[in-house]
């Protein structure tokens, strides 16, 4: 027996429910969409220059009127809203003021107009029968916030936080909102939460930012040039460490595209000031060798294009490294990027200079809660339903895990992409509708469909032929792309074999016969080569 | 002041230092060539479907007598042997028993002889004033040797040891053998060690195969259908789990080809008795579903053609996975299949079955040394010089860092491929000769060049259109690869351009000219939808 209320509302999730990357969910009520982040999803394998993946979003029902709400200004949360302004030009988007800045920047760039509104934590925003509450919280990125939905007919509230760490006491912001989730969420009836898994697999507490100034310190002493690699949208770590070196009386300079266009976002939004510290441009650099230069540089998850790739290759103007040389990876290795790390380790190593990383000491701060503080966050919030999101679903299956074992009165959901729960019913009732592929973004912002993926794929792996005959004149011409000399070698003879099935064996078939012919000869011939057929393509005209 | 001795004696990797795999080492006396190992290596970025990379061989001295001798069967250490066998077929090769049976199955299925004589711990070899004792030691596969090269006119001796656990108590071999160390090595008066750096980073000591018994055996007291996935070469392990899988009363298959290789080449070798298991053959099995069966599968690196992708794709005949089945992972992450295997995690989860590891659980044993095996070995063998090696180049910097703590009095030596030392002239001369590239290797043992896979990649990342010009009749064909549809549907424009250029704009140029032009304002012609450059091939005859 399920009971219909009249405060409509569903929540799905289109992205980032059992993958890491592309987050967006929809919160559905009577006469809204408010789309919750619109980020992008590196691809699981290699795709080939493939830029990202979004979800696609020419699904959305229209019908209602559509608000795009940014929680913070991560680019697996903002780095398709371009994209959405483009499908959906009327959108008003709410943004907190570090990602207004981060997205004016690329909307700009491409020259979209955008109707943006900062919202702060004062903020209140109504929706039918809901009030939105954002929720200030702490993360790795200045100006986070979660969302509480509080429905004003009913007793009930949702706590949805995809991003978070529960630190208490941060070094540079206000804390985690604790009294307003108790005034708003903590005195409902049904209090439903969606939780981050991020770090589920970690079982202590995550530290607090503030924990990392006594590890720069005493990096700060040392008397040698020092490279700090880390995440350039993670503010108050750089602030912390700007801090520190201008206290041990430090230079200090960046390399790096993505570190000057965040320092510049985090200045307009007034979270910086750099004026305040030793910063000098990298051009106006007296001294490159000054054992008293600190350099922060992008690139510490070994990115193709990051300044640190750059420097190590020997590829960076007035770097030459040397073994008194100090790399410190203020960060850790994402899942998938170990390999790419351990050869920038290893380039280090060949010059003889020094590494320090998250392992030998405290650098590095997740932005994620770890086991202990989300017991933090739900001894205090007490929900009644539980939905892991943020996570793959290994993830939100060892967070399901963890809650039973925990809290075993509190029930929880397994939800998926394309799931939904319909809060309007009691009890909640799971939906599925049609999934969509993902779309893969390539190049300017293009979509490139799977099947040409594909094609890339088999180029890339089987090497290419192509074939062209002048019927009138009876030339042919061969060129290989990709294949082993060995094969170049053999070309003369297969011009031969196409010669003979072109102007002798079919040459009283139709054309789409012979090319068809030629083309599986040509393949099989290359094959006795090289134990596999490459791509053939061939042109009779 | 450097001193010529007689014994002539040089030492220099040719692969396997400064990098995880295609171990190979020289040792050269007066009239001999030791060729120690000859593996292949898997390649470090995305080389499409690339098989793996060998050391190039083709300068080495043949002026002098060549062995190759083999230390274990793992395939970084006999995977390019049979290209060793084309390219110098007389070669005499040392070979344990079960490394024998392997390398047979490798030279058989290509119709190669050789000449191969299986050695055990009871030989020794004589090289000029060298005699070579073979050190049974203990790793992640049976019948493993380190070296002990012991001079016989000076007192001064090398051990050689790239691959070994330090095992007092295996379950089913003899143990690492200290006495012959003590015999042969610790009584000479320069004792050179070469040693394994793969785990230098673990401060602890390597857990014994005999110690997992105990997880196995609690995992067999649930009543659930069990795979296990762990590397097929691990005779030992497989061993441990067939014992403790038939004391429970389980029945055992094995999916995956290559378990089935390693288990016949094991049988041969007289290292494991398959009838003495309840082993059933695949196709055999009565009933898929049995709770009391144990599947031992391929594929634990999530690699592409293991039998655990095919599994978890739903492409595995007979299986069909439910959330009651188990999921152990007897095997650790290799740096760079992280994301692999948390796909695997997650398809699994999305089954709703259950998932252990090595976090989880002591199921899994290191092949490798850490720093206290280290220890113990060294405070036996006593060194008085020592190379690090078996390891990327930042394994063996903190390798030479852990013994100058530990053991200051012991000179290291940072060692790469392509440097050897001396030992003919005191102190150990250091010499460098030139670096050669390794070979790639594809399709039937294929050597391709690197100019060719640059070329595979330009085509995969950037998309092909080729394009045909016929100049008698002025037709045009134009074929993309690749390209977004968006691409397609501007191609009779393209064509337009071509004709434009080849019979109007440049028709009184040469071919060569004009071929030139019509690909470059192709490739701009692409451009402008792209924001890239596709490859452009142009045939005008």
């Amino acid at each position: 027996m399920t009971k219909q209320t009249n405060s409509f509302l569903r929540i799905y999730p289109l992205g980032g429910v059992g993958e890491i990357g592309s987050n967006m969910t929809v919160f559905e009520t009577e006469n809204y969409n408010i789309v919750v982040d619109y980020g992008i999803l590196f691809p699981y394998e290699d795709f080939f220059d493939i830029n990202y993946l979004i979800v696609d979003i020419s699904d959305l029902n229209t019908k209602k009127e559509t608000v795009l709400f940014i929680t913070h200004g991560h680019e697996d949360h903002i780095g398709a809203v371009h994209h959405f302004v483009k499908e959906y030009p009327q959108t008003q988007i709410y943004a907190p003021e570090f990602a207004t800045a981060l997205i004016r920047r690329k909307l700009e760039h491409r020259k979209l107009p955008a109707k943006i509104k900062i919202y702060t934590e004062i903020d209140v925003f109504e929706f039918d029968d809901y009030e939105l509450h954002p929720l200030h919280v702490t993360h790795s990125i200045p100006d986070t916030y979660g969302i509480i939905l509080k429905c004003t007919s009913e007793s009930r509230a949702i706590l949805f936080i995809s991003d978070f760490k529960f630190d208490l006491n941060p070094m540079f912001e206000k804390p985690f909102e604790i009294q307003k989730l108790k005034d708003h969420y903590t005195s409902q009836k049904d209090r439903i939460a969606f939780l981050d898994s991020t770090n589920i697999l970690t079982p202590d507490k995550t530290i607090s930012e503030s924990e990392l100034t006594e590890g720069f310190e005493e990096i700060f002493t040392r008397k040698q040039r020092t490279f700090i690699t880390m995440f350039s949208s993670n503010i108050y770590r750089m602030k912390n460490i700007l801090e520190t070196a201008k206290r041990s009386g430090k230079k200090i300079t960046t390399i790096g595209r993505s570190i000057g266009a965040y320092l510049s976002a985090a200045e307009e939004s007034a979270l910086i000031d750099l004026k305040e510290y030793p910063i000098v441009d990298f051009d106006a650099v007296l001294n490159y060798e000054d054992p008293n230069l600190v350099l922060l540089v992008t690139g510490s998850q070994g990115e193709f294009l990051g300044a640190m790739r750059r420097i190590l290759n020997g590829d960076q103007k007035n770097i030459t490294l040397n073994e008194n040389d100090l790399f410190v990876f203020s960060s850790k290795p994402i899942p998938g990027n170990e390999k790419k790390i351990y050869r920038m380790y290893n380039q280090i190593a060949e010059v003889g200079a020094s590494i320090l990383n998250f392992r030998e000491m405290k650098i590095h701060a997740s932005g994620h809660p770890g086991q202990e503080d989300l017991k933090a966050l739900i001894d205090i919030a007490n929900p009644t339903d539980y939905i892991p999101i943020h996570g793959e679903t290994y993830f939100l299956r060892k967070h399901i895990d963890f809650i039973n074992m925990h809290y075993p009165h509190i029930k929880t959901y397994f939800l998926e992409n394309f799931q939904g729960l319909d809060f309007s019913k009691s009890p909640f009732a799971f939906f599925n509708f049609d999934q969509k592929e993902p779309l893969l973004i390539h190049g300017d912002d293009i979509v490139i469909e799977r099947e040409k993926i594909s094609e890339r794929r088999k180029l890339a792996c089987n090497g290419l032929v192509m074939i062209s005959i002048n019927l009138k004149n009876q030339n042919i011409s061969i060129t290989t792309k990709g294949l082993p000399t060995l094969v170049d070698t053999n070309v003369p003879l297969h011009k031969d074999l196409v010669h003979e099935q072109a102007f002798n064996k079919f040459k009283n078939r139709d054309h789409d016969y012979t090319t068809e012919q030629i083309r599986i000869s040509s393949r099989t011939f290359y094959h006795q080569f090289l134990g596999y057929k490459p791509i053939v393509i061939v042109h009779m005209l």
